[in-house]
């Protein structure tokens, strides 16, 4: 299980008290920071979400409303005395530009900063229980989508079942993994006789900012929450074409192509100050949707 | 008379809601924008300060709690269409940043940006109302403080004076400049006979991040009101020294050397969530003393 937290849901221009675009995913272990728009730091402390778990911050494209909060948020990580390893994966560019706001303020950072420029699509961080991959996504300039996935889970034992027939604890392990056992007469148990399956793996895709593209319903296949922009409700899909950017029945077509199970939709303009609107059309398509709204959490 | 508005009042990490440090110097013509932390745009719209009326932005240095909300400010006002020119003051690298920044973003303004590196003291704008100054600080990097003065008001006419005189009004200009008046028969009368002095100009200085240092009170001599921070309380003066910053009772012994009518004090560390002490302190020395709060609005 992990959960999604909306620290911002607003596209480029703050308004109407809606911070420009960051999100968190948590699981029991760490969180993951992705996209940094300014005021990130603070919307961190206004939710309680703590920094000391954020061990990768992920950056889809250098629009600023994606990416001016992050070396506020870097700073104040050193000025916090952090000690441990940060990992931020971001489009190449970004690399210079921190080091110079880094050089200019003649500042240290009291923590390992690792870049990792976005190259190539597939996976970008494999950790022990998390596998995260990054897809490319059609805007104004790069821009990179995230698909997190939890790693299989392994199968239960039935400890019961494997006394039976005398299967040793130290094979346990082997079992998890979906091994079957072979016994000193040379007999196999199969693995299903003395195992259940694991608990179901969660996935969540964020798209960030992008024009209607049908192939990245093809990259998030089946997913549990998809989270795909909407900046605009669907009469204006000649301005959102023009600038790269998605409507609600646009949004909800990518997820029903995908198959996913839920939608969030969210970097919504300035120019509309209500949100009803936008989860109305989109549900017309797509039932499960739901708006990101800033400081509520998602459970996937 | 103008009014300063205070936008962020703490230093480095934002925290118990207080913002990194930005000021809004406001006439009834224009408005200057004096340092621009993070988040000053939103601060800016909260406050229902209007963009359009700020045609200056001064940076003191290029620590982040200082300027990180700059390019969030520049790329907004492109956003909103901002047609009319903007000038740009601070240390020469930070256009090397916002140029960077603009250009990763593929983004061109929608208004001329015209940037004035600081280089040496003295006059860096001159309006038809209003003179402004930059003065070096001391501090970690290269750091400036910032002097506004309206211009030496006009003399007022005493028109019925004039009048017996046989003063034409064609020449009440001059007399409103402090000129005599020669009439024809060759003899003099003199310009006070005629007029009388116009209402007194008033003056601000921000003195930016600061040590504490005695000469900064030369340069913000007699000044109407003195911004000065205190970083800290008196007892952590050692920890102040180091950090290139000042303590209140320094702050206040620099108010009472420059012979300032008042004393505003500000950029807090985080580390004190109550501010009462600050202004407890600093009164004891300099007794027109206020904090500086955020969304406080100081006639001047």
């Amino acid at each position: 299980m992990f959960a999604l937290t909306i620290l911002g849901n607003n596209s480029a221009i703050p308004a109407f008290d809606r911070n420009p675009t960051s999100q968190v995913l948590q699981t029991m272990e760490e969180s993951f920071l992705i996209d940094c728009g300014e005021g990130t730091q603070m919307q961190l402390s206004k939710y309680k979400v703590k920094r000391s778990k954020i061990n990768h911050v992920f950056i889809s494209h250098l629009h600023g409303d994606h990416y001016f909060g992050l070396i506020g948020l870097l700073t104040s990580m050193s000025l916090l005395n952090r000690t441990q390893d940060l990992h931020l994966h971001g489009p190449p560019e970004l690399e210079e530009l921190i080091s110079l706001q880094l050089k200019f303020a003649a500042t240290h950072l009291s923590y390992p900063l690792h870049f990792h420029p976005l190259k190539n699509e597939g996976v970008i961080v494999e950790g022990n229980k998390m596998i995260i991959e990054c897809f490319k996504v059609q805007h104004r300039i790069e821009c990179w989508g995230f698909l997190f996935r939890e790693k299989r889970n392994l199968r239960k034992v039935n400890a019961e079942r494997a006394r039976i027939y005398e299967i040793p604890a130290s094979f346990y392990e082997k079992l998890q993994q979906g091994f079957d056992y072979a016994n000193k007469k040379g007999s196999i148990v199969p693995n299903e006789e003395v195992t259940v399956p694991g608990p179901k793996t969660k996935s969540y895709a964020y798209c960030a900012d992008t024009i209607f593209d049908e192939r990245i319903a093809e990259k998030v296949k089946d997913v549990d929450l998809l989270y795909h922009e909407t900046t605009y409700l669907k009469d204006l899909h000649e301005r959102a074409a023009a600038r790269f950017h998605s409507t609600t029945v646009q949004a909800a077509a990518i997820a029903q192509k995908a198959g996913a199970k839920k939608l969030l939709i969210g970097h919504f303009s300035s120019k509309y100050e209500k949100l009803d609107e936008f989860l109305k059309e989109t549900c017309e398509v797509f039932k499960n949707t739901e708006l990101a709204i800033q400081g509520s959490c998602y459970i996937i």
